[in-house]
């Protein structure tokens, strides 16, 4: 991922010296506030009706194709200057993967299972998108729709992590784990240094002050041993006077730790994009879609209307679709075509070959969530885990705890997100069997209460859903590279929109943004 | 902090060669599910109606001195078997320490400062405890008394760090802090094994472990160099096709890295009352005494009610004190004294001088706060923070981001919690005089706006704040250490209680826990 320049960082570390000539640089170590603008991109200028004054120009009518973020994001923003959208979404809601299933709902899958959500009111799952990052323009729109936010918990000392196959028979907790890779990895630099085997490598200030971070990140005795920590947490937790606490002393030895495994999920929580806080809108993510589609007007938005045919003509576009098995078209000025890539290119049109090899080269992912609803929040009352996610080596991979509702009377886990042949396999059953095979995983880890407190479940595999047929998508060589020029500039009268044409592909941030990108060269094109 | 024998770390791993035989073990790096019950401490089973039905006793009447969460709980468990109770607090509120400021809320300090906050409708600084952990008995009571939780936001990857004695000239982010020490840390690790100076150390299976695990943590390249990461964030945020995003390629040496001591902060997290996720009430932490005060019903509890004399009999208690300046007495059955120690020191008493030289012999601590509420939320809008603490090694020390009211037209930050020294020197000024220090000070670290958009403040000392006089306390020895006895165990029909007599000081879990140990001994007493 890093698209740096190498550095040979020992020869910088040689040629430096001591450290106090180089701290007038220290504002390159992050962002000073006069950067900031900068760090949220090119500014953005939503289309006005103002724009259109002094221009003698007036503005169009825009069909979008496609429901979801990115399409309900143009007919917002093109709304804004009183551009007359018309949405057209192939489901009975819009949203796209922006989906959040509440009791009552219900889906048909296209091995053609069906099932309808049994969950208690104010329960839900979040089966598409769940987690927005702090720097992400998902929470601008947020504010200015006025949806209301809490933390999403991505990460939780107190959660569990599970290798079966490293043979753990017993899940460990985060904290614990993090104890004691952290102990053992910080005794081992601090001992090389001991023995001079750093020496070459750093100078005495640099070296007493490594040694210095060493003990205290790894909360190592005065010798650098690692002998385990209060950080581990406590069999027996300290309180009254009577009450001390206990702390494990089975500290398990270097080897164990490391034979484990549990460092490898250590990194999640730095990542750019999943490092806490990460946030939720209150009751669900699609209080988002719920939003744009109140602002843009019901009555421009049409549900059930599966497009079949796009025409790009010199003075228009005119497209073609299904609803309630009739056929229909819409003529417009222009079309934001802002479907998955995978769903579009069934659909006959006239854009040209090029745009059609393109679509073809964004090939689908896979990945599947199930919502488990428990009668009894068991895992905060017995496991003492308040949010956050269980990582594991087992085919479910991920169990989120849920980030609403704390103390509540029910709760819904997320029993598994997983993805590609995993997810896979999982859509492959029937849904009953997915609920089982995901709950006796997650005996393994949390014991028979995964079972017994069970209500029901739902599950989604956006792969095996009609009209979406992927969770999301790879564009091989990135969205600018050449064979998609196609779809990053307009084709006649036709734009591409898509969290699949921008960098972040899977997050909503990048369904918005790539709107914005549309919407901003049309609307310059209207007023040229 | 640790409390275990020393182990030799490298000669353990020496035995243990291959890593498979001991992975049967590996339950010891965390609780096994069956073992969760225990991580709470022994049990607590509350006082009943139905414990007196067969005794052919009767519940007593009890005066609990103090109103803070050690006396509201003890008159709350007690309640629970019909115990009549009555708390003495000298303030004009129950909650003690716990003291969430509102608009409105008057208060003057020791040296005369008369301050009256001004917090918007809906906004609040939690003066007093502000956090829980997930372990703390204290969400037990927030479930039990239907209080509602949220998280509490302790780390942020987006929030600053700021050392200007280390010639910081801008704050850097947790994210690109992190990034670069654990860079730095393990690629120092990965060259000094590369160079077979771990060899003695480590099998060679531990090895390609560690230097996987060193790979994926420091985010290294190929050949173990860092050179920058992703993680540090973007100075252009990846966005749609067109905008790959702008990683900042100005990454620090390692000895800036280091001179810079942000490495300082990291351990915070992994404290075993500090780790992420915590939590607070939702709408202030006096939600907690409140919900108390309601369930022990209001009749029970005496405010402005200063204790000024108390007296062991041996058939009953006499508790002297003044209200609205006149002199009352109570006479009780049992007393729970549930003040601060540094003043039930100071009330007249018979309880011997055991007790006396134990109450003395605990030291009061000093700490502050000063609430500092805003027109915008600026620090969401401009600096993408939303929560989260900024550490400095200014005389502010923490800057605290509301953890509520994401989004909202106003906001109150944490301007400074100092404790120490710091904190004196603060509450020794004015209200307006701390108010421009801490400005000044974030000044640096946020610019302008830190001023220009300060609505108003509200500061707290609880040093210097009467009937309290202390932030917490110092027991030395511990709470179990032989002096303390006459205060850990009953003195003729007197019980202690208090964050102070437990392990937990300054944790409103040490306060619940401590008045479970005096209610328990108590009511086993009056059923004996």
């Amino acid at each position: 991922m890093t698209q740096f320049n190498r550095r040979d960082f020992l020869r910088a570390v040689g040629a430096t010296g001591g450290a106090g000539a180089m701290l007038a640089t220290m504002g390159a170590l992050g962002l000073t506030p006069t950067a900031q603008a900068a760090t949220r991109g090119a500014p953005y200028r939503a289309p006005r009706p103002g724009d259109f004054t002094l221009t003698g120009r007036a503005a169009a009518k825009v069909v979008v194709l496609g429901g979801g973020i990115a399409g309900l994001t143009t007919a917002y923003e093109l709304g804004k200057a009183g551009y007359d959208c018309t949405v057209l979404e192939a489901r009975d809601r819009a949203g796209g993967r922006n989906f959040t299933v509440r009791g009552g709902d219900t889906t048909t899958d296209l091995y053609g299972n069906r099932q309808t959500a049994r969950f208690s009111d104010g329960q839900y799952m979040n089966a598409g998108p769940a987690r927005i990052a702090q720097w992400m323009v998902t929470l601008d729109y947020c504010r200015e729709l006025g949806v209301p936010i809490e933390v999403f918990t991505n990460v939780n000392a107190d959660a569990y992590l599970y290798n079966e196959s490293a043979g753990m028979t017993a899940p460990v907790r985060y904290r614990a784990a993090k104890a004691d890779v952290f102990g053992y990895v910080t005794e081992l630099l601090a001992k090389a240094g001991d023995q001079g085997a750093l020496d070459a490598a750093l100078t005495a200030d640099d070296r007493e002050r490594l040694m210095e971070f060493l003990k205290d990140y790894g909360d190592l005795g005065d010798s650098f041993d690692y002998t385990g920590s209060t950080r581990r947490g406590y069999s027996v937790w300290p309180a009254a006077a009577g009450v001390p606490g206990v702390v494990d002393t089975a500290v398990p030895t270097a080897s164990e730790v490391f034979a484990s495994g549990v460092g490898r999920y250590f990194a999640f929580e730095f990542e750019f994009d999943q490092a806490m806080l990460m946030f939720q809108p209150v009751g669900g993510m699609d209080r988002i879609p719920h939003a744009l589609s109140q602002a843009i007007g019901s009555r421009r938005i049409r549900t059930g209307c599966a497009v079949t045919e796009v025409t790009d003509r010199a003075d228009g576009v005119t497209v073609t679709y299904t609803q309630g098995g009739r056929t229909r078209t819409v003529d417009a000025d222009y079309c934001v075509a802002a479907m998955p890539p995978n769903i579009l290119a069934k659909v006959p049109h006239n854009l040209g070959s090029g745009v059609q090899s393109a679509l073809e080269a964004i090939t689908p992912s896979s990945a599947g969530k199930i919502g488990l609803e428990y009668r009894s929040r068991w895992w905060e009352t017995d496991h003492r885990i308040y949010g956050g996610i269980t990582e594991t080596d087992l085919d479910v991979t991920h169990i989120w705890h849920p980030s609403y509702g704390f103390h509540g009377p029910r709760g819904v886990l997320i029993g598994y997100y997983n993805t590609g042949s995993k997810a896979d396999s999982y859509a492959a059953l029937s849904p009953q069997a997915r609920e089982a095979r995901a709950v006796a995983a997650g005996v393994k880890i949390y014991g028979e209460k995964y079972r017994s407190e069970l209500v029901s479940s739902f599950s989604h595999h956006w792969r095996q859903f009609p009209y979406q047929e992927a969770s999301w998508h790879s564009t091989p060589g990135g969205p600018d590279a050449p064979r998609y020029k196609p779809l990053t500039q307009p084709t006649g009268r036709v734009y591409f929109a898509g969290d699949w044409l921008s960098y972040m592909d899977a997050w909503q941030h990048g369904a918005f943004t790539s709107a914005r990108t549309a919407v901003t060269a049309l609307h310059q094109r209207v007023l040229a």
